[in-house]
């Protein structure tokens, strides 16, 4: 174990990474406040001599340089959401619960502890660890190193370590949102037959949402579920006035095979006749599972794949043209709840899975 | 003209009505500000000895007692809604321009010179001079007297002096409140699946009004015509989140020959299967055209009478069992308008309507 500075928390990436995703638990790292973990994760990595460790920010980037001809990149961000009593982390039999343990600190102690132990992979592999995840999308630490420093991001597949329940989630849907308007005229509610009722007219839009169904499409071998719904209403003056306006937002979850054009295009169809305005649009990300590393990867871990339904970071990947799938220890469904928990099993599966493929493969 | 307290505004009530409105008008009374114009009131009426002067609040009641066998009340709001740089009031053409010229201080002008003028009427009048119309209904200053000393309302048939262009309005409808809430199950919008849309349930209550024809119901000569509107709806937690309630709020305006009760009902039935809540219910007021001291009125004053439509203090002597109807100078429509301003020409057309039917009747 190399020496490190006395004042930072010192990580030893040689224990196990269930012990590992303790140590990093316990040094607090809400959105925002990443620093001493960055400090202790670059200092870790640059004890390393096989590793070429770059700080940007409070991301670290540690990258072998073998002159194999594939490269791969794991990525997991450091941040959580806020605390809420439930550190440190404490063991409940073979569980490790507390902050961060699910979202997604085991992944990222998985990826130190291989990104240490590996000194000679099968591929060149660059590690990412970053920031501001779990915030506003312009604060993204990966967003920012892919519009600063794209060529760090550079490689023929990547692997986020997001939590899948040590399954493979390829892709992911994208996400538009729009409102829709109604306008009508204010009337005082007592003669009504004066104005013209706006939220009335909503009563066309909720029935096509009410009627619509959703579309399953088949993408690089993962059938993508959409899904259109109303996630806001809003209209309405006084208790007595005919309202002259009012606003359905929208949210539509669409299949990556869908540009962001096409889905706008697709809901400039359903609501054909209805003022409609764009006000988010994040397209999705096709699994890329075809792709050769794919097919390597899943092959060697013998993890089973499926369609990530939400929006990730692997949709950053993809608009660089990188296919890129999440894998990682923990699940989903308890990221961000306050009784997160990840099972000890789950975090070796995905250390050995790894491993093997990166040795092997 | 007798002497009044030199501190207190002086009210001539010889003057003519229109001349008193300037004089009313530029007494500011914005609601809960009716002290100074109260006093004035108070003081002017009680120096004429015909009439038996009670103040309660800013409300002041003056009775003549002259043993007639029917009795009339006149009754009018001294408050006003807020000034907005249009006092003091100024004169353009055949018109008052200013705060309070229509809602109500000319209707107030003409009981004022009238009850001063008439010592010997051919019924018993009791005047009223209320506060607190502008606001809260329960601030209401002719809702106090009706609480606390209903005998000052006691009459066989009422007139307010409301705004209607000196024509005769009968009667107001009934309005309720209800809200209508759909429940739904909240999920993350990536996986819509997993939930139920609460709004997109509230499609089915929106269609009903869409489709509603609103019932025309003669009521005593005068038909009424009904609304049932949405005049708010509420819905949505997050931009990606399946919302799990909906809220539509209703607004029935009802014939007065529908109790609260059966309005409800009628409410429950138009939606039926959905869950219902009443926030606000107030009954509406039979025009009472036919009582025979409203024809005398109807064939002295020669005005044509139309069913009013908004909820207007008719509704409080209905609901005391009084025969009542609006009857005042200047346009509704020009109530609470910056701009609002009357015609001389109808003062002095309510007063000699008033004037005749009280002295010949």
């Amino acid at each position: 174990m190399p020496v490190t500075d006395p004042s930072l928390p010192v990580l030893d990436l040689t224990q196990s990474p269930a012990e590992l995703t303790v140590q990093l638990c316990d040094i607090e790292s809400v959105s925002g406040n990443e620093r001493a973990l960055a400090d202790a994760i670059e200092s870790s990595l640059a004890a390393y001599p096989h590793l070429h460790v770059v700080r940007d920010g409070d991301a670290v980037v540690a990258r072998t340089s073998l002159g194999r001809a594939r490269r791969v990149v794991i990525a997991g961000h450091i941040d959580t959401v806020p605390i809420n009593a439930n550190l440190p982390v404490r063991r409940d039999g073979g569980d490790l619960v507390g902050r961060g343990t699910v979202d997604m600190k085991a992944g990222v102690a998985v990826a130190l502890v291989l990104a240490a132990a590996l000194e000679s992979p099968a591929v060149d592999v660059t590690w990412i660890f970053y920031d501001h995840e779990e915030v506003a999308s312009e604060l993204n630490g990966l967003g920012r190193l892919a519009r600063t420093r794209p060529e760090l991001l550079e490689g023929d597949f990547a692997i986020l370590g997001e939590p899948t329940s040590a399954t493979v989630e390829g892709g992911c849907n994208g996400t538009a949102r729009v409102d829709i308007r109604l306008r009508g005229v204010r009337a005082h509610s007592a003669r009504s037959w004066v104005g013209h009722n706006a939220i009335h007219d909503a009563a066309d839009v909720l029935a096509i949402l009410r009627d619509y169904e959703p579309a399953e499409l088949e993408v690089d071998g993962l059938v993508y579920r959409e899904g259109l719904n109303a996630v806001g209403i809003t209209g309405g003056v006084a208790g007595n006035v005919i309202p002259d306006e009012a606003v359905v937002t929208i949210n539509y979850r669409f299949a990556p095979s869908r540009s962001g054009d096409d889905a706008i295009a697709h809901l400039r169809e359903v609501f054909a006749g209805f003022e409609l305005e764009v006000t988010d649009l994040a397209e999705g990300a096709r699994p890329g599972l075809d792709a050769p590393l794919a097919q390597e990867f899943l092959a060697a871990v013998g993890a089973q794949a499926f369609p990530k339904y939400g929006w990730t970071d692997v949709a950053r990947f993809s608009a660089l043209g990188i296919p890129a799938v999440n894998y990682g220890p923990g699940d989903p469904l308890r990221a961000h709840a306050d009784d997160e928990r990840v099972a000890v099993d789950e975090i070796i599966a995905v250390e050995r899975g790894l491993r093997a493929w990166l040795s092997g493969a």
